[in-house]
């Protein structure tokens, strides 16, 4: 993914994409995806990690309530990493991450995740260039590990969207009483930062590009939504799932 | 450590050692050495791993009580790594080492380690040849991330006892009622696949360098404690630890 540019790609459904038929479509997947998520949990030899990365606003909480609400709990976790903890901070930047990678028959969602380590760290220089590579090495490293040494299936979703649907995101925080407990003041300031944004992503997905990185039309979410259960659905049928039977 | 011959290595002491000025050296060390771990507990900056493998009856335990066993244990802990439990079997095999990867400040002891998958699992063949190998590029990217990463200092100790001293503290543990707690009957049938391990350990010397080991001489208990102290003495003393003075 070298010379990636983030603004050539459309954050909407492609024109001809059926709204009603679309939505359709994702309810049937996740039904499927329900029955594989049970096998992978009887088989107990798999394992998958998401990770969804995205802009504030860009649709990663509605993403996980629309997508994996639906699942068996039993058999998916979910882990939201926001501003390292003291103890966090004590340690190496994928301590608190390798701590929840999924055990065998798991489905692991990362909310945020070690990217966060070269995203917002470099946007705000709190992370220098030069240990951004080194972190990208580990990172590289580590997830090779989880699927070398653990047979984890690694899907990477970063949320696309554009910085005008994010401004009417931010301005319906404010005025809905549903949404005002996301609303943060400081959204406003890191929109700004938009241009830095898209700069540190491009070097991302250009350098932890090992495990592809998928990048989510995101505009519209019911789009989104169904972007990430076929993805999960096709990753989950290419494993050959089964039960394993009575134990001998 | 390429071609190393274990059994070309001494067990023993050198020959000129005086055992009581040793000893007497080893409790100077030790006693600067609570000094030096005093002031990184401070700086918060820097931090220890203390990997020690080694076979049955090699003196791992005694090493850790007669060396460790005199610092402040608010900045030592140490972690003795089993069979793993079917919650670890879940994850990689690094998973259970990661977590317990020292914060800044700390010295963090193994007794037994991530080594011992592919150590042990080797030798009993639970391990194969190809897996092994992915584990040790693995173990090499790992040490890599706490170095780089963490400031963390990482120290390997290898106990290298002879088989004939081994057998006679084996038999020892039969005897003796403060070791018969000790005394496991598949201990003898261990130590019978002595060559087979000797291999094991020498493939992991070669493999796994980027952080040097340290062969310890351990068919004396003095001897081997002075060399451990000393190496964490040195080390720590190259670390141009400083107490950082009054927060601004």
């Amino acid at each position: 993914m070298a010379g990636i540019k983030l603004k050539n790609i459309s954050t909407k459904a492609p024109k001809d994409t059926n709204k009603a038929k679309t939505k359709e479509k994702t309810e049937e997947i996740i039904a499927a995806l329900d029955e594989l998520q049970n096998t992978m949990y009887a088989q107990h030899k798999h394992s998958v990690l998401i990770v969804i990365q995205g802009m504030d606003a860009s649709g990663k909480d509605g993403a996980i309530r629309n997508v994996f609400g639906h699942l068996n709990p039993q058999g998916v976790l979910v882990q939201s990493y926001k501003v390292p903890t003291a103890e966090e901070l004590d340690h190496d930047f994928l301590w608190r991450i390798h701590k929840h990678a999924p055990g065998k028959g798991m489905i692991q969602v990362f909310n945020r995740s070690h990217y966060e380590d070269i995203l917002v760290t470099r946007v705000h220089k709190l992370c220098d260039d030069k240990t951004a590579v080194k972190r990208m090495r580990s990172i590289n490293d580590f997830e090779w590990l989880l699927q070398e040494h653990n047979n984890t299936s690694i899907l990477k979703f970063y949320l696309h969207v554009s910085p005008e649907e994010q401004q009417e995101r931010l301005n319906e925080r404010i005025n809905d009483k549903h949404k005002q407990w996301k609303y943060n003041e400081s959204d406003f300031t890191e929109a700004k930062l938009w241009d830095e944004y898209m700069k540190m992503y491009e070097d991302c997905f250009e350098h932890c590009n090992k495990v592809p990185w998928h990048i989510v039309p995101s505009d519209n979410n019911w789009y989104k939504e169904y972007i990430i259960a076929k993805t999960l659905y096709d990753t989950l049928s290419g494993l050959k799932l089964r039960y394993p039977g009575l134990k001998k």
